[in-house]
């Protein structure tokens, strides 16, 4: 039970302007938060009750499912991360240097604690599956912490790693844990919004990462949804065809190889040689693997790197440098383009490209650029054609034919395979049926609490308050106390009422009427309670439930 | 309930040995924790639990007493500490080089983050008094981690911190929160070794800070404990008076010069001049605030400095060097002492020398010492001995004339009187009654959530295993499964036992009834029910509590 007049609460008459979301004003307006720094936040006991509300459910649901809480450190040495070489390879970590010369790292993940930690534990294919997992503060060092919440320096986590002696075992395991992760969902009454993304999470795979996304209209997340297949990837791995056959003119028309000094860009070419948006390409050299790589998309689209280095297999991909471009096509970069390519070069057009005629291209000569180019006249038809386009609105999945739904989201959650890219670098193994050392398969799942905590306030803002669900709201009953003296008439309240005595807040103030039931109003709390000497001669309360209109009378029932 | 087939949970048959305390052995061998580096360790389901509980202990002391819980970041921006002028005078603490050339303070403590929070909150008087606090995990960047417990780099912490308008009233704040404080530490069964112990806190106030401190054998602080006034002090401010007078001889004797080339040490000039230990001195002599300071105890004394800054109510106080010795004295170090010292000099003798006859000093003269040096006629009486001479076990306390209990212990909360240090630093003002800007008095309070955890270990520690308290033990039930299957059965278990199902293990695993026993009696749950198929088919269950010897049986009660 909380006694308002000795909390340090001032809501606030207006909600203040700031650059984050619209819920942060209404948070900061009702005391939920306050700012210490650019992007960090101080809980007050409003937001942390939510907080440890939403913490409770992730608990309960990860309990059943036999997956074991833990705890582990924040700092590790450095020893731990040089061994699968992510100390040096993954730039927003908080590297802190110690006393004696030591370096520690300020965790933003656990896979290098939690696998050492494991090998005392797993010996036998009989101690498999198992699952731990850890409600905790984690660290990143983020150059801008981007917009407001996505990603700050500090947020709490949820993080559990699994660890399985063979797909099979692991695939009845993960639909279990997707259930798990739903219910959580669906107890924040996020359950209508979440889809489950398809994401990347490392080259050397072909498997996806599953992502859990909220669609909320202000986030970064772009989800393409197709409402066929029901399956929802995220942008960075969205496969796609453009939607729109393109325009196949019948006529072959004659090439023209224009001089246009200093004309480069797309948008300068449409406009200086009166070629239509969809009439033209775009080509970028890549330097992958240390190869050298031309790759095409029709001129709307963007080339999706991730996609063109999945589909190559490659460990590393990058823009070729002017002098490799003018080395491999004999031309300058600007000018070097498909058309006139010298033909041992390595070449991948997108399907975006392949129906295109009389279309625009660079011709391999400064200067000059090409129109009314014809795949089989000018160039050889390739292949095949590739999809390595960037996903847009009014595209179709290339399996279904469905055309995307496309919105915002927030990730709120995670699953990732990690097969055996951790046991192995720490050399964890277990025996099996017949006695053979075999490497465990782990996986992991992640939860981002607080950022589950921001997520559901956007989704219920209203117009003047965050309209929390019942099981979130910070208190259930909100008792306004009418008169200075004897509270102790009513220290039985939380008997009264019949609830958790956690969970009352008592607004006995010294203030106006009009600003309790604006406050109770503007904190959302489902229940409020009214007690005044009028009610209270009668042994009456007044209870004003906040999804409806009017107020009951109710008699004390002791 | 928990079930521990699937809990990754290996008791081992013997405990291991580590450079630690005992109870950490039972820890490790019970599975409670895990060793992830030297000194940090990892809390598996168990130790969590039994966290969690001495936090919702913690927790509900303080909700009841109006202070509030909040969370404050743990990294805060140089800019707060630069304010203080902490950032580069604490040097135990974590600064992160973060992105954008940013540093961060890694909290071990938040004065400088709760104070300009509060600004927002306290305007006037009626605001005050206010208390907040946080349990929230800290960082120290130890050089050692010292002895295995004491100051870890990462620890949970209580802080609470409380902002007041007068002394009167805050005395009064802090009889209830004092209060508060042995609430919980008899909550935690620890009420009577539970001593407060006065310490020191900051050089330019004449308040002590209060530390409490269980006394356990172990541990690194020493406390001075009075059995006629009650008061307990840390050894590093305890007031002492020797407990023996001194011999005082009747005859003086002739003073001698004595030429002993090398003999510094007292105890080389105990052996080569045959001076008795209470017949000699130790000089040291100081820098103080630039001053040269000379001070002398009895040999067998050392000399606190800490007492002796306070004492002078300075700034800054060190060793005087070399080259400053012979300049104020004449003569080298080793040889300087309070005998044939001009008599301009800064000099402070210690009580403990005030009855000393016939004794021995150095004689401030290259090589020599002299024996048989006499107040009076060797050197003049001084106008008065001082105190700042170290406790020793046999001294008493100079106000009450009792002797000292002497013992070691474990601090495990503490109370700070801020007065208006951080409060004039971040400009924190209120207006009083007369519409006047007054700065408010801040206090504040921490309690060393995770060090109780181990000190409870410690405490309860029995020859095998630790004897939680009933209420700390990591469960309440402890249940064995004596066949395989219908499980279901029992499902309804938490409601046949009456009790919290959180609070239930269900042993199911695969091994001998001797090894589930012998887990639960390590684990040390209080209630270990058993159910076979023989009890089972009459609908009874048999329970063995902790600490009686027999066990009864039960007949299950829907």
């Amino acid at each position: 039970m909380i006694y308002l007049s000795k909390f340090p609460f001032k809501t606030q008459k207006t909600a203040p302007k700031v650059s984050d979301n619209s819920s942060t004003s209404i948070l900061l307006q009702a005391w939920f938060i306050r700012q210490t720094m650019a992007w960090v936040y101080t809980y007050t006991t409003l937001w942390l009750r939510v907080l440890e509300k939403i913490k409770n459910i992730v608990r309960e649901e990860m309990d059943n499912y036999s997956c074991f809480e833990t705890l582990m450190p924040a700092l590790s040495p450095r020893e731990l991360w040089d061994t699968t070489g992510r100390w040096d390879s993954i730039d927003v970590m908080f590297h802190v240097p110690a006393a004696n010369n030591k370096e520690y790292w300020l965790n933003s993940t656990h896979e290098e604690i939690v696998t050492p930690l494991l090998q005392e534990f797993i010996k036998s294919y009989k101690d498999l599956p198992v699952c731990v997992y850890q409600i905790q503060n984690k660290f990143r060092n983020e150059k801008r912490a981007k917009s407001w919440l996505l990603r700050w320096r500090e947020f709490v986590m949820k993080d559990a790693y699994s660890f399985h002696y063979s797909d099979e075992e692991f695939i009845n395991y993960y639909e279990w844990m997707k259930q798990v992760y739903l219910n959580v969902f669906s107890r924040l009454w996020l359950a209508k919004d979440t889809f489950i993304a398809l994401a990347d999470w490392w080259t050397f795979t072909d498997k996806y990462s599953h992502e859990f996304q909220v669609r909320l209209p202000i986030w970064e997340d772009v989800i393409f949804y197709d409402p066929v297949s029901k399956i929802a990837y995220n942008k960075e791995v969205a496969p796609s065809k453009v939607a729109k056959a393109n325009i196949t003119e019948n006529v072959i028309l004659e090439r023209q190889d224009i001089e246009a000094h200093w004309v480069i860009w797309v948008e300068a070419l449409a406009k200086t040689l009166w070629v239509p948006a969809d009439k033209s390409t775009k080509t970028m050299m890549f330097e992958v693997d240390g190869r050298f790589v031309v790759a095409s998309v029709r001129w709307d689209y963007e080339i999706n790197t991730l996609k063109l280095q999945k589909m190559l297999w490659a460990k590393s991909i990058r823009l070729a440098s002017e002098e490799m471009v003018k080395e491999k096509t004999w031309s300058e970069i600007g000018y070097a383009w498909i058309y006139n390519l010298p033909e041992w070069i390595e070449l991948y057009i997108d399907d975006s490209v392949e129906w295109l005629t009389n279309f625009e291209t660079g011709t391999n000569k400064t200067w000059f650029h090409s129109i009314n180019v014809n795949f089989g006249r000018d160039l050889p038809f390739p292949d095949r054609f590739y999809d390595f386009k960037e996903a847009k609105v009014g595209d179709k999945n290339p399996e279904t034919g469905a055309v995307y739904e496309v919105f915002k989201a927030s990730e709120v959650g995670n699953i990732f395979p990690l097969e055996t890219k951790f046991s192995s670098a720490f050399w964890l193994t277990y025996l099996d049926q017949n006695n053979k050392s075999k490497t465990p398969l782990m996986w992991c799942y992640g939860i981002g609490v607080s950022r589950l905590m921001w997520v559901v306030a956007e989704y219920f803002l209203d117009e003047a308050w965050i309209a929390w669900p019942e099981n979130l709201s910070p208190f259930t009953h909100y008792v306004i106390i009418m008169w200075d003296e004897n509270i102790d008439k009513i220290n039985k309240i939380s008997n009264i009422l019949n609830t958790n005595s956690n969970d009352i807040i008592i607004d006995d103030r010294n203030v106006w009427f009009g600003q309790k039931i604006s406050d109770a109003e503007l904190i959302w709390v489902p229940n409020i309670v009214i007690i005044s000497p009028k009610t209270l001669e009668k042994w009456w309360y007044e209870i004003k439930k906040r999804w409806q209109k009017e107020s009951e009378l109710v008699e004390f029932s002791f």
